[in-house]
C-alpha cells in the first residue's frame, strides 16, 4: 500500500499496525483512465474513494450546463457522500481529470470497519466532521463571496490547480463564464506587479 | 428532561439508561428571550444547542446585509458546527426567532462522551454524517436550483414556516428581495388553483 494512502489514513487516528491491516484490506485498487467516470448521476455511489495518484472532478448537470462541485487529488477521500450515506442515488458524475489510481471503501466494508471498535467509529466521525467542514465552507462561500474570493480560495487550497484542470471547469466551479475567469486572471495578475 | 431531548437523543442510538442519564448530565439548560443570542460572530461557538421548544435563525451579515442561512426549530440540534469542531471564531449569528428553551452540549463535554463507549462515538458520527447531509442538500440548492423550487423545498421541510419566521429572513435565506418573493407564493398559489 502506498504512503499516501497510509499517511492519510494516519494523519486522523493513531492506528495501530494491526488496524491499518484491517482498513488496508477493506481498500480495493481501481485504476481509472482520464475522463473515465466513478460514478454516473442516476446510480448509487456504493464505495468512497481514497485518491492515491491522479484527480477527480465531481460535478452535476443543470439548466447551465455541467457545473464542477468540487475537485479533489492525492490523499484525499471523494465519493457523493449523500448518496453513499443515504444509498439513494447520486444526482453527481465523478470523472477523472486524468489518468488516476483510487483505493474504494463499500459501503458494507466501512459499516464492518465501525463495529470493529471505537477507533474506527472515530475515524468516521473525523472524516464526516471534515467533509462537513468542507461543504460549509464551499456553501458559504458560494452564498457570500463574489467569484475573485472564491478562485482566490481555490488556488491557496490548490497551488497547481491551473496546470491539472481546464480552464471552463473552473469557470462553472466558480459560477462564471470562461472569459469573466481571464479577466479575474489579469486583474489578480495586475495587482501583484 | 423533556421527551422531545430524549426523542432526538434515542432517534439516532438506542441508548441505554445509563447512557442517557450520562448524556443527560452533559447538556446544560439555557433561556433565550425572542431575538436574544445564542452565538455572535467574532465569538467561538462554545456549545452545540438541541432545542426543546422555541427556534432559533442562523445568519451572517455580508455587504447585502443580514443573510440567513439556516433555521431550526424543536428536536433539531444547531449551533455553528464548524467554529465549534475547530474552536475557530463564529462568522455566524445564531439569534432566538422566539422565546426558546435550548439545551448545550460544551466542547469539552462532548469530548468526554465520546472517550465513554463507541455508542457514544457512533452518535457523533450520526450527527457529523446528518449534518453533512443537510449542509450538501442547502449547498446543491444554492448552487443549482431557482429561488422557487428552494422555497418548496423549505416549506416542505417545515410546513409551518411562515406562521414562525418573519417573511425577510425567508427571502434572505432564498437570496431574494421580499417582493420577488411575494411574486414566488402567488404564482405558487394560482398553480395550486
Amino acid at each position: 500500500m502506498s504512503t499516501t494512502i497510509i499517511n492519510a489514513l494516519t494523519a486522523l487516528i493513531d492506528f495501530s499496525d494491526a488496524e491499518l491491516a484491517e482498513f488496508m484490506e477493506a481498500l480495493k485498487p481501481r485504476k481509472l483512465k482520464k475522463n473515465d467516470f466513478m460514478l454516473e448521476a442516476g446510480t448509487i455511489c456504493k464505495s468512497m474513494a481514497i485518491i492515491n495518484t491522479g484527480g477527480l472532478r465531481y460535478y452535476s448537470i443543470t439548466e447551465k450546463g455541467e457545473q464542477s462541485n468540487w475537485f479533489a487529488f492525492e490523499g484525499e477521500w471523494l465519493g457523493d457522500y449523500e448518496s453513499f450515506l443515504t444509498q439513494q442515488p447520486s444526482l453527481h458524475f465523478i470523472q477523472a481529470l486524468e489518468d488516476t489510481e483510487i483505493f474504494c471503501l463499500s459501503y458494507d466494508d466501512m459499516q464492518k470497519l465501525y463495529s470493529k471498535g471505537i477507533r474506527f467509529e472515530r475515524f468516521g466521525r473525523l472524516i464526516a466532521e471534515n467533509l462537513f467542514i468542507s461543504t460549509e465552507r464551499s456553501r458559504h462561500d458560494l452564498a457570500n463571496l463574489p467569484a475573485d474570493q472564491r478562485y482566490l480560495n481555490l488556488i491557496n487550497r490548490y497551488p497547481n490547480i491551473l496546470k491539472r484542470i481546464q480552464i471552463q471547469h473552473i469557470a462553472t466551479y466558480l459560477g462564471i463564464q470562461p472569459q469573466s475567469l481571464s479577466r479575474i486572471r489579469r486583474n489578480i495578475a495586475s495587482k501583484k506587479n
